[in-house]
């Protein structure tokens, strides 16, 4: 998805999109070398279905292999020149360092048991959003798209995002197993803390909350009941509305950056189009 | 000494040497990056003769915190402007790829038998010269030096870098322990193939080879004598000699591009008075 958000943004802002195909493929490369160093961290043995990097070679080739897409992407952007160059260099580097940090909260967060929304919600948009904004923001740089342009679109991109990644966790409970395409239940399986559990430990009655920590330290994957019983939680709790609330609102958040974007509005039509897509895709 | 040597080069090519200190910090960390990565790789538990990252803290924190050091290195960069700037970058784009690639060649020669001496030298010059040639091309280019000059340093530094590190490689059997700072003998003790081994097997009689692969073989740190006798190899297959001329070699040629720099007579014997104290350290 986000080199297309590069090239569409640059299409967005009337510019030809085979210009950002370096930035495009820049961001893809910087992706997925944080998916290889991710997954050493995860102990993760799939990805995309298939043996990760580190399971299928070593974890030395998955760290060096990371490093040199890193160092690659950098390069990707070297194509570009003059103002356009260092313009889209401050965004990349800010966001790379964002992104590393996001992950470092991720792997704290498992050690913790007093993570805030407040605090989730930093994480998954460090981890995630801000790359879906860089994307997007390339792109408009790209096309020349003026500063405030830019911005905006970033702004657009980073409440997108949000919203997507809060909907992966909604998904992921709630999610019609018949179209999700992955398990229903994996973060619950695992035992992770997503905005889902957070909430609804928080607004749970003593004895919901001790029946909610009782589930989360059952490691058997093989036990077949937790998942309805912690998705009974969750809904009894309030926490399914909650969450989608919270999706709705970085929703309409990013359709009203889209107000104040210098656009015709047939491009504002389309982007509005593809936002309301990815808030009603099932899988 | 790689950080020195950018501000020294910027002064050399008549620059302000605070002009390159982000250069300079660009190099250091860039540097510290790999060796944070290369001790997970290698599983050295100490650097500098304290506990590695990766041990003090864990595996996790060295990956996350190498990865964040080079994208440091890049924003560094970011200090400077225009064509200097992207002349910075290709410089260091290219090198910080020949870095993980010689790291790549370090680590598969730990597993094969048959490393040739061309080889050997092209993964110590990815693995350590370039960034010595890297660190003065960049000040040279701060400093506004012709491309031709900035492309001679550049050479000098990577023949100045393969000798150091082969005789980093001498000094390891034959430096005077009272004056070497580590232990004398490591490389033999670790069963590291340097270029001592390398030359030494080839120029073996069948006798010698046998015994070189056998003591080779060894891995228990208190076998006394192995350093001795491995020493005695080197000796006498004429290892010792080989390495000292290539050492020369390759020092005389760093020497002879400076004839062809552009620089006033004073500053050149500066610079050859570096080098000729580089290749006489006993340390």
């Amino acid at each position: 998805m986000r080199p297309i958000l590069t090239l569409m943004a640059t299409d967005l802002f009337g510019g030809d999109s085979k210009a950002s195909l370096h930035a495009a493929m820049a961001v893809e490369v910087f992706h997925n070398f944080t998916l290889l160093h991710d997954d050493i961290m995860d102990d993760a043995p799939l990805r995309r279905g298939k043996q990760t990097v580190h399971e299928k070679w070593d974890v030395n080739t998955a760290i060096l292999s990371g490093d040199v897409m890193m160092i690659k992407a950098y390069g990707f952007l070297m194509e570009y020149k003059g103002e356009v160059y260092r313009a889209l260099m401050e965004v990349f580097n800010q966001t790379a360092i964002e992104v590393c940090e996001g992950q470092q909260m991720d792997v704290d967060f498992e050690t913790r048991s007093d993570v805030s929304l407040e605090e989730y919600v930093e994480m998954i948009k460090l981890k995630t959003s801000v790359l879906v904004a860089c994307a997007l923001k390339m792109g408009a740089v790209i096309a020349g798209a003026s500063n405030k342009d830019a911005d905006l679109i970033y702004d657009f991109g980073l409440n997108l995002g949000l919203a997507f990644q809060l909907q992966d966790d909604y998904l992921d409970a709630f999610g019609n197993p018949e179209t999700f395409g992955k398990q229903v239940g994996g973060d619950i399986i695992e035992n992770k803390k997503t905005y889902l559990y957070i909430i609804a430990e928080q607004r749970a009655n003593d004895g919901q909350r001790a029946d909610l920590r009782d589930l989360f330290s059952i490691s058997n994957a093989g036990y077949d009941s937790k998942i309805e019983q912690v998705k009974s939680i969750f809904v009894d709790t309030g926490a399914d509305r909650a969450i989608l609330d919270e999706i709705h609102r970085y929703t309409d958040k990013a359709l009203g950056v889209l107000e104040h974007l210098n656009l015709p509005s047939e491009s504002l039509s389309n982007l509005k189009d593809f936002a309301h897509y990815l808030m009603n895709r099932s899988s």
